[in-house]
């Protein structure tokens, strides 16, 4: 069997604020603008991911999206949805909460939950225009 | 001329939390649940402002949507975008921010800024699937 | 308090034919033409249900949306998602599954599931071209 | 029968030009700022056609949406697809294409090409953005 | 001129059933669960096809879309529209209908049609969260 | 730090025609069709600008999105909004304004607005079922 990309999307509504505390009040007002709001602001991120392989000739599944669905849930979405993303995720503890820094998290979280090889691509859109997408570590 | 109805969209992201100040943390936390989390969450709202009118014979424009988005820039937006909606913005101060809450609070805003009896519906999606409307006060 | 009219989507897959019973073969063929094809063909329909209301001042909702999703789960979507629409459904019994008999059909599961005087629309969408919407008996 | 209203939509890509010939270049540069653009500019339009009436028993149609399709084709798009709308359409003469022109000039095709009293609403995007809504003349 | 990629989108309303008729029927309802319903269910599938090449210097097209558009109906779209992909479908013939299997299937009639080496990425979306992606056989 | 890619859209309303000047009024109206209407025609384009690259550690960001949607809009949108694109714009003198050569024009103009090496990718939709995407000069 030849090697097929399946993609599942996920949503989460969080709250969150680019603020770099080793940085001053004013650099991080110039640098982030309206996205460094003390009380900060948010978004309804949308979440793509691609896992790759060969589809399972008895099922015709390279995953079962299910499945996907299932991981994508217990692993990111749950810890993610109605939270405030610089407070309340303990794997988020210490990452400035840039698209880019989110992306390169959420695929730490879901290479480690699926088998070895599998994750293809993470996507995570911020906005409609706005969006990130991380295919993991440069080799 | 007739009657015609044109529509504007325009969107804000911003943090906020269901909570009534009246009421004990216990029925907030049953009434709202992750809703009512402490530290916040947020969306991409998305507004959708209906002016209804004769189409002026000169430009064919019941209103200039240049100006209505103007109107709604000054107005809404930028009091809202990229802020939390509990703390930041005095218009709506001591208002629970429900989307239908919010509707109404947009709607009183616009009513006063454009024409008398123009405003026809304010809409605002605060996810793809959760959505208010409204047409101003019952007659 | 006004009146504010709140919307929730929710999604269902399923296959569908359309044919009279009552009418011989050839007259369902040249009336219904594919969409009468005996073997069946399906669709991702999108269900949008409005509710009209005054908002609570304790909460700010005209009802909760978790609620209205629970509803619409529990008396329409978990019998008609991944279900045979002509074969399946005990309350489409004898119903031609044109949209336009699907929303009759799913705003009388809804209206009686949900408080009297409240449901306000219900529109169904076949395709992101065709949808048909029904505000209830005529008065 | 109750009354349903069912939906179809349909595009078209045309050029146009806002301009009023009666009035003064300045006026119209001033007026229309860059629609007034000599050169014209263009759009994707989006038409959304909405027709209510009583589902006959037999088919469980308002109206045979292929037909609606093809009422829409000869009417309406095949008559402004890859058109410009100042110069290439008998139907506009005359007519300054503001969103809100040609929503009651389409109505007014469609009106005539329909069973009487049977179309309801017609909506027109110029842009995601931007949107004219008709229902037909005043009573 | 440098290679550039275009992109053809269609759609399909068609229903099937996730069935491996070498398994026991105990075993297919435990795999693929609702997907397994012995009556079917069904989806409006969004087919992308996209194609390489150099453009045409005397057309600028890598290739004329309505060509395009052309082959992508006679080869796969009028063969699934309104069909049951289990039953109604020459070239599913012994194919699970998985979304996977699908999209090798389809890559594999439209590589036929198209000149050799164009055919660059085949995406399908089974519904709005539920996708899968093929760019041809591994080399 | 990894490569990661992030995404800016934006939009612009042009109008154009398919037309190359060294064939005949013949060969053009053959080829190209509709696209070949004198009195042109026209589209609402998205435009997707992806720049890729390792976020920076202070900021998290791979290129701030504001920034770029400045360049985006002072390099291309200004110059082509509201605009013919076969005659209003300098940068695209001589250019048949296939989607596929636009690609190509905006491309070369943001390569040079970007720090070198960053671009990743130009996509642009015509329509929303016709695009075309480009990954710079063939290597």
């Amino acid at each position: 069997m030849p090697t097929v990309y399946v993609t599942r999307k996920a949503h989460f509504n969080a709250a969150h604020r680019l603020h770099n505390p080793e940085k001053s009040d004013e650099w991080n007002r110039t640098t982030f603008g309206p996205c460094n709001n003390p009380n900060w602001h948010g978004h309804n991120y949308e979440l793509t991911v691609t896992v790759g392989g060969k589809p399972n000739p008895d099922t015709g599944y390279v995953i079962d999206l299910a499945e996907l669905k299932h991981i994508i849930e217990e692993n990111v979405i749950r810890h993610l949805d109605h939270k405030n993303l610089n407070l309340d995720v303990p794997f988020l503890r210490g990452v400035l909460p840039s698209t880019e820094n989110l992306v390169i998290a959420i695929w730490d979280r879901l290479a480690e939950a699926l088998p070895a090889g599998k994750l293809y691509r993470i996507r995570l859109h911020e906005t409609q225009r706005n969006s990130a997408e991380y295919f993991g570590p440069d080799k």
